[in-house]
């Protein structure tokens, strides 16, 4: 069951002007399930995106850093669910394509103006006649109010929805946020996690976009995750239709990119902690805060070692303060000179572990208590530096063996 | 359930001439539970050992590690199981100090000629009383022909004892050896696993014994995952009590060095094996075969990816052929210049991948047939050079969860 995560009413999700979203339910999987999307943006729009740096990334990845880097100027983005197009060789390339291809024609654009996207089983060809014969249906639905049918229409093993809007103001202009994401499983993003879109209304430099989307990716999906698997497919996407009215931003130094770079910043982080609280099997929320390392990078292996450790994530599962777990993680971290005496382990605000052994006032029931809120903090001090990083994840249950046991039939 | 592996029958373990081994139930966990071994060794005898890479590493191995490093002569080794004294601080080192010193007075030797090792739950005080409680009962039931129930007596989650007898013809003299290990979760050795011993009654040199430890520990414990936790007291010892009558052994270029490390070795590797068969949950054993790289290193890279992957091993649980998995493992491997179009993935025979996508030839029903064996051969041939790598694995059951949020309770 998701961890604290309910579906955010339809009516609280604003359209974006400039964007169009259209869906159906074309059977790539299963029939009778919205599993084809279709979004268009209006001449002008900006896009920017991060992806997957898995070397086995899916072809419609490949398609996408072509067309991004040969700065084409995008006018929509095609996204199935129920097959990855990933390890389908040049067969997927040129099927993802083709589903650019047929998207352009429809919407009387340059093929090259297309962003494809596919998620679900890999290896597996994508089943074109089911994908083309639905994409006039997609294109037909085209409306700006469809963002909780779209969230609805990309997610594989997620149970929830996971969707957002956000306004904030820039140059006395209202600025207006909407984004998605899917994702539950093969959750260890490295770059962007499994299709994550984020669209605003506000006037943007090309330039400025693409660093507010690294920097944003950085902060929120690179900061996940729920079982170590790093996807082929990853992508996180950021649109600006520039129909705010605000003044186009081009300064990365300005306030005006501050305020839109953490506006975006901050639905990412949402988006991608909905990742987690949907993660497959998850029955806890973590997060793990490492902070006085010598650098990020440290700060972050020592945070993911424990986010990522079966002993940890089975322990959170049965609310059981089995700690040494986690001690045993940062140790095995690779942190070659790490003093052990020196850090200090707390599991919310109770002090556990200090001076390489437990902390002389920690008592189980203490521990015990934390670990049964559905939100824990494990936060670690290793005392060697000014650097911190926070890392979120879920728990490992039976249902994570389940679904994954199970996942294809 | 242990995947083809059955205990050795008692009778099939030879005692090693100079090496006694003493046994009691000290009650250090639970009560009635043989959890206490000593291991006295007659003067003469040689002994190396490796251990953990973990920072946060035990307190035995830290005294371990002293008195190798100090050419002190080992007289003997004691063992508990049902605590690890791991995350124990300074007070972790004093009790096994005192350990070591309360064995020494039993047996007349000198406290820094004994090696204490303990396995168990991490970040809890050793029970001191009843451990030095249990002393005289071990030391008096000391004798050669106790293998089988030292092999029981370090288990924890273990569900079989593992243990086993060899012998090689050396220079014309029968070398005997007779080795135990115990393990079963976290376990990802780094060094060494949790708790490896090899006895042989073979004369050899201090160093050329220390070489052919580190060969053995490489080629064996170094090799397997069951769940990607590097443990805090990984200890892999090497004895040697000399009294085979063959002539010491000092010259590492020589036949009879390679002959004995070759025996070592195997019998090492069929100790490591024996710990991934008895992994916790485990239903399937897997062989993951790298060849064809540029280094060892990074064949051991994409081999622990694969064997590491929770999506990969659910799947082996479920006899399931969702072998995009394993490339998405081998993608997120890290290695930057990886081309993905050469590579070859093989389940056991069969060919399932090539140039990027799904092997022409390929059916999922000659997929389906491999992994419904016990036994599967993961092969990947990288096809960039001359090196490879293999690492021995488990799947991930309902039962490693199941252990893993029990264990302790």
């Amino acid at each position: 069951m998701p961890v604290n995560l309910t579906p955010t009413p339809p009516e609280r999700l604003r359209a974006i002007a400039g964007a169009r979203l259209g869906i159906t339910a074309a059977g790539i999987k299963k029939p009778g399930r919205p599993d084809l999307t279709v979004i268009a943006l209006d001449p002008g729009s900006r896009v920017a995106g991060v992806f997957t740096q898995n070397r086995f990334c899916a072809a419609p990845v490949t398609v996408c850093r072509e067309r991004l880097a040969q700065g084409h100027a995008i006018r929509a983005l095609v996204i199935n669910t129920g097959n990855a197009n990933a390890g389908t060789g040049s067969q997927g390339l040129a099927d993802a394509r083709r589903a650019c291809a047929e998207v352009a024609r429809l919407l009387k654009c340059d093929e090259q103006a297309v962003l494809p996207f596919s998620t679900g089983v890999i290896l597996e060809p994508l089943p074109m006649d089911r994908l083309l014969a639905g994409l006039p249906a997609a294109v037909a639905d085209l409306a700006p109010d469809r963002w909780d049918k779209a969230a609805q229409a990309i997610m594989t093993t997620d149970i929830v929805p996971k969707a957002r809007s956000a306004t904030v103001t820039i140059d006395g202009h209202t600025i207006t946020l909407t984004g998605m994401a899917k994702g539950s499983g093969m959750i260890h993003p490295n770059m962007a996690t499994m299709l994550g879109f984020i669209a605003t209304d506000a006037a943007i430099g090309q330039a400025a976009l693409e660093a507010l989307t690294r920097f944003a990716a950085d902060e929120s999906f690179n900061c996940i995750t729920v079982d170590g698997d790093t996807s082929t497919n990853d992508s996180f996407i950021c649109i600006a239709t520039g129909r705010a009215g605000n003044p186009e931003i081009t300064d990365t130094a300005s306030a005006a990119f501050a305020a839109l770079r953490e506006a975006v910043t901050q639905l990412a982080r949402w988006l991608a902690q909905a990742i987690v609280r949907d993660g497959e099997g998850a029955t806890k929320f973590m997060t793990i805060q490492v902070n006085g390392g010598k650098s990020r990078a440290e700060c972050r292996q020592v945070a993911y070692a424990i986010a990522r450790s079966p002993l940890v994530k089975t322990a959170f599962f049965a609310s059981d303060p089995n700690l040494g777990r986690i001690l045993a993680a940062i140790g095995y971290a690779g942190i070659e000179d790490l003093d052990v005496n020196r850090l200090r382990l707390y599991l919310g605000d109770v002090l556990v572990a200090e001076q390489g052994g437990r902390a002389a006032g920690y008592r189980e029931e203490q521990g015990a208590a934390v670990m049964q809120a559905p939100e824990i903090l494990v936060r670690v001090e290793l005392e060697r530096g000014d650097a911190c990083a926070t890392v979120w994840t879920c728990d490992f249950s039976y249902d994570y063996v389940r679904i994954n046991a199970e996942y294809r039939s």
